[in-house]
């Protein structure tokens, strides 16, 4: 499947559309084969004992498939998150960046699933796993 | 099964342990059959458009089902989310709270599973439906 | 919301169109408040030890929703299961039926989504749990 | 991590300890990547159209994460199924086994997760993915 919106077309259209939490994400990567997608890990990120809180987990995942999706089928479509499977595996290691490596499993015309592991940035065992369900619009 | 804390008891432990957020919910009721907790949706639970972001979602459905289980055992143990597995199946309604139901359908001596549904407030049917697992450390 | 097909109606409508598993199941209940299916346990549902096995306790799952949609738009579309998240909670009682008492949560033009408990007979507390998601076909 | 049973010693497990349905499967693969699986699809496992059931992917994708982690573990322990969450994206081709890939993506001391794509044999697009985590017991 052709990539028809780039690392920097992406990361454009965060900075445009998702202006309220553009800041939280850098679009690493973005080819043929999925997205990587970075949360620059915050004070407003963080549970106390300062690890990565779950709902800054459940942000990434959803950003990073969703964007997987946007690659394929350009900002035209409003696709929305209509199912989140989520498994927390480890604690994420303090003071470093999250990684999203999200890849689409499906496109269909009414639904695309895609799958996604995070990682704490530099450790090779994953904190979290999601499954994603979409609905995307007609149009 | 016996409510060893009670609305008051969840209130004063989100209050002096989740102080981060301890501001974002209210515990409207707690006891035998679970908890209704609420998000007090401001500014920063929003997405473009005026509506309650997924992760905002997401965190009050964990925090709920959270909190019914330390119902039942206490503030003692520190119990951790290993799986959320969530719907969403309506727009919240702009303007409006978010009340999560949850109840709690198992608790044993590892692992606890709990269910969940959010409203927005005053409207009947939900907005989505999380179940949720989290695993017992020892102690 | 309105049923169509009553409990007679989706017994039948499980002998005529899953003739291959339809001695599997009886449906007990078919309101408004959701559709209770039983699985008539035999040997071939079985797990060595005597156990209800997973995938006998997933079709139950799987199949009272379905009847709960259809008990709302009748036999003419053919929705399609996308997404199942089931939590194993207990052993199911040996020698028992089991017991699914589904209910509906939303009824898209696209989607369905419901959720099911499911009960060894006469056990109060639930062998496991599941949300389904449905994709309705055009039609 | 090394591998404790491989390809041999888990096909030999699958016909002593589930010999009720060790026909239904053939480890194909098992090293330190995971273990393929294959439902040698027969009469039983479709549905009416002569697509493979849902019940029967389920059974698939369980019983190959199980074995990945046997392969990890050994036989010793009696590992159950907590959550799983699949998503069937594609009808599988007819007449055709369906193959599970399945990898470990954590082993701890009380749960292991780990995923599972679903292929049609010579399909690239799977079929079905799914997550399941199973609660280790102690010994």
């Amino acid at each position: 499947m052709a990539l028809v919106m780039d690392r920097e077309a992406l990361a454009a259209f965060l900075e445009r559309d998702f202006g309220q939490v553009a800041g939280d994400f850098a679009v690493d990567r973005a080819d043929e084969a999925g997205v990587t997608l970075r949360l620059r890990v915050a004070e407003r990120h963080l549970r106390p004992g300062g690890t990565v809180s779950g709902p800054a987990m459940f942000g990434l995942a959803d950003v990073a498939v969703y964007l997987a999706i946007l690659s394929r089928i350009g900002p035209v479509a409003l696709a929305v998150t209509v199912n989140c499977s989520i498994d927390f595996m480890r604690k994420p290691a303090a003071g470093r960046d999250v990684l999203a490596e999200a890849r689409l499993l499906k496109l269909g015309r009414v639904l695309a699933v895609g799958d996604v592991l995070l990682f704490s940035e530099g450790v090779a065992e994953p904190v979290a796993r999601a499954g994603m369900t979409y609905s995307i619009p007609k149009g």
